[in-house]
């Protein structure tokens, strides 16, 4: 063992013996983000308040693609039309579930129902997020990997499969903020993806825009809407976009929704209505009262910046400060996540000796398809949940992780 | 025409003339049954409330089969372990769907996937819900009809049925104060469930408990716990029940659930882990501090039970004295609905007639697989929402929809 390595290790065991509990591992919001959304329940308490403006008695049956007023507010937030808008009820990863699985026993709008092909695949761009993989590999969906670029998904790879491959149903993707690149596509790549021209005709793009008022800067990153790019070019029914309040007001009790075009949302709402009688519509009144308007969301969000990018800071200065020549990152403007590729050392390493100091991280390799990162290099970080100071001995300890496995792994970088 | 049709037909057009607008469709509570659980938010201003007494915060992520003091009042509430339990989103009805879905696509526990199957076929015990037929058509089910007895459904048929055609994979049963007859299944009923041996080894009771603390009398019926008994003879693993809050608390915000056997909990759970991070533990937590223990909502259910009584009274007493010899019915000691067999007329008739002078009823048919009722007979009767006043205009419209239609027919029994 050389001598810088036998010092880390000391250090590393030191901290280590301290029986550190520190998870770094999801995007979770803090407890004080949560308090930020305190106010959502009063008025509960007063029965006439529990009436929708329309007249709904949001505690009674009915309401199967939400209220109202809920889908404009949202409708809002997207920059689409109410129409365009299905409510669902807290969870946007359950909406994207239910959608494949309605793909696939039932059909998209123009389509046969996915079960009767003999192969159904989707474009992964990677890295990207764990739980859209999680759903292709539950359903047997092959996964093809797709490289990111500093402008969004490879394009001319998406194109090029898309347009020659008739088992490409669908593609995932996180257009803002990227999960976990924090990347926001460029409109160009916005474009692309509006007039691609897929091999099959029931080829959907899942665009899951978890972070779209999730900006961390003063000016966050414009994203173009591709729902009004595929209008344009006549190729509308080809987009599903979805969206939560989930790092809005609470992760467990919050509003999620789904946009889409006419056809899609007609074909839907006729699917949905075997499923259920309709999502709580008391939930979508709360944050119709709390918020008012999509400027009340973004006031919201302001607070939620303040609170965040201290924690953003904390990491990414310490990367800088620790890690420059060892490793890469981006710097993004919004989202919940810091992505990191080594350079010269194994990242399933560095989460080991991680773990085993108290310092829980995503598993490496969960970034992509099948949980297998063909270069082992990327750790998705997630400040949201630890305090700073909590943050600030996570990232020594991930620094030092990072040392050791270089120097294990004999780099030159060290 | 003869003269009695003509001066029913006459006052018939007055009552008609008068632009009535009444609805008897659906097991819909009324506004007063709501008010009872307005307490339901009181606490959620203040946000140490909103945490759980195991420390959970019920704002953020996680909790994928629901609060533990949620589980053990449910638990508690359908007389089996919390184990037994796992939490859903609002609707009982989502979890019967999504229920059958996967089953489909990834196969229940000890099973494969049933679209592997050449056939896949339910019992539907008939007159029942609409909305579990809704189920099976749209995801391809064969449905095969058993009658229903005043003691549950025909048992030696379901078992000639179910020991014999390996394609038959499940059953759907109301099994207290049955949709829409009001029969609870008999003990023994309940012992020949638990005891059937399934030619499909992977074949499934769906057991929808939806009223089972819904009594209309101090003594309600009593149902004999199917999973107990399944127990007791190896086959816990063939039951599925569902249960719900919407007819407790809020239809459009309650809490839903199912409850199973270990091995079925244990391979949903990896299975809806998939799908979703959790349902709104929020709202369970609601539940926990409005109702506190069974005896809460025992009591709770009362308040129910004497809005509910004088409307069952109504529509029954309009019945027995309007239309003895032209229709039987039963007189449910619980549930939602007051179930009417035409004697001498058509079912269709008589629901377009009301429809016609403002009465909306159940479509004839609904309560049969197909929408097609063999005798063109069955109507159900749904007397929750409107109040006394309005309930007794609807049966004045509703008897003599029928004494018309039996005139028309010629019956005898006129």
């Amino acid at each position: 063992m050389s001598k810088a390595l036998a010092e880390l290790m000391e250090e590393y065991r030191e901290i280590a013996s301290k029986g550190l509990k520190l998870d770094m591992s999801r995007g979770k919001p803090g407890v004080d983000q949560l308090e930020l959304s305190s106010g959502l329940f009063s008025g509960d308490e007063c029965h006439e308040k529990l009436i929708a403006a329309s007249g709904v008695d949001c505690r009674n049956y009915g309401g199967l693609d939400g209220l109202p007023e809920a889908k404009k507010l949202f409708a809002d937030m997207l920059e689409v039309a109410p129409e365009n808008i299905i409510i669902g009820g807290n969870s946007s990863l359950n909406i994207m579930y239910d959608t494949v699985v309605r793909a696939m026993l039932l059909g998209v709008y123009g389509g046969h129902p996915w079960i009767h092909c003999e192969d159904v695949a989707f474009l992964c761009p990677a890295p990207g997020y764990d739980r859209h993989f999680a759903i292709c590999e539950q359903l047997g969906i092959k996964m093809i990997s797709v490289p990111m670029t500093p402008t969004g998904p490879d394009m001319d790879k998406v194109e090029a499969l898309v347009s020659s491959n008739p088992s490409i149903k669908g593609i995932w993707c996180v257009p803002k903020y990227s999960n976990p690149d924090g990347i926001t596509y460029s409109d160009e790549t916005v474009r692309r993806f509006a007039a691609l021209r897929p091999a099959a005709k029931d080829f959907r793009i899942f665009w899951d825009d978890a972070y779209c008022v999730h900006d961390l800067d003063e000016e966050g990153d414009t994203l173009l809407n591709l729902l009004h790019e595929a209008e344009k070019l006549g190729n509308e029914d080809m987009v599903y976009i979805f969206a939560s309040t989930s790092k809005i007001t609470f992760p467990g009790a919050g509003v999620a929704l789904m946009a889409a075009s006419k056809n899609n949302v007609e074909l839907i709402k006729k699917q949905i209505t075997v499923q259920t009688i309709g999502p709580d519509k008391l939930n979508q009144l709360r944050h119709v009262r709390f918020f008012g308007s999509p400027e009340g969301i973004r006031a919201h969000m302001e607070k939620h910046a303040a609170i965040l990018r201290p924690k953003f800071n904390t990491v990414l200065n310490m990367l800088e400060k620790e890690l420059t020549g060892l490793a890469e990152w981006n710097r993004p403007r919004g989202g919940y996540f810091i992505s990191v590729f080594l350079k010269g050392c194994s990242a399933r390493r560095v989460v080991r000796l991680c773990r085993e100091a108290g310092v829980v991280l995503t598993p490496a390799g969960a970034t992509y398809p099948y949980g297998i990162d063909p270069d082992d290099s990327n750790i998705r970080l997630a400040p949201s949940f630890p305090c700073v100071e909590e943050l600030q001995k996570a990232m020594e300890i991930f620094c030092l992780a990072v040392k050791i496995a270089s120097c294990e792994a004999g780099s030159d970088n060290m």
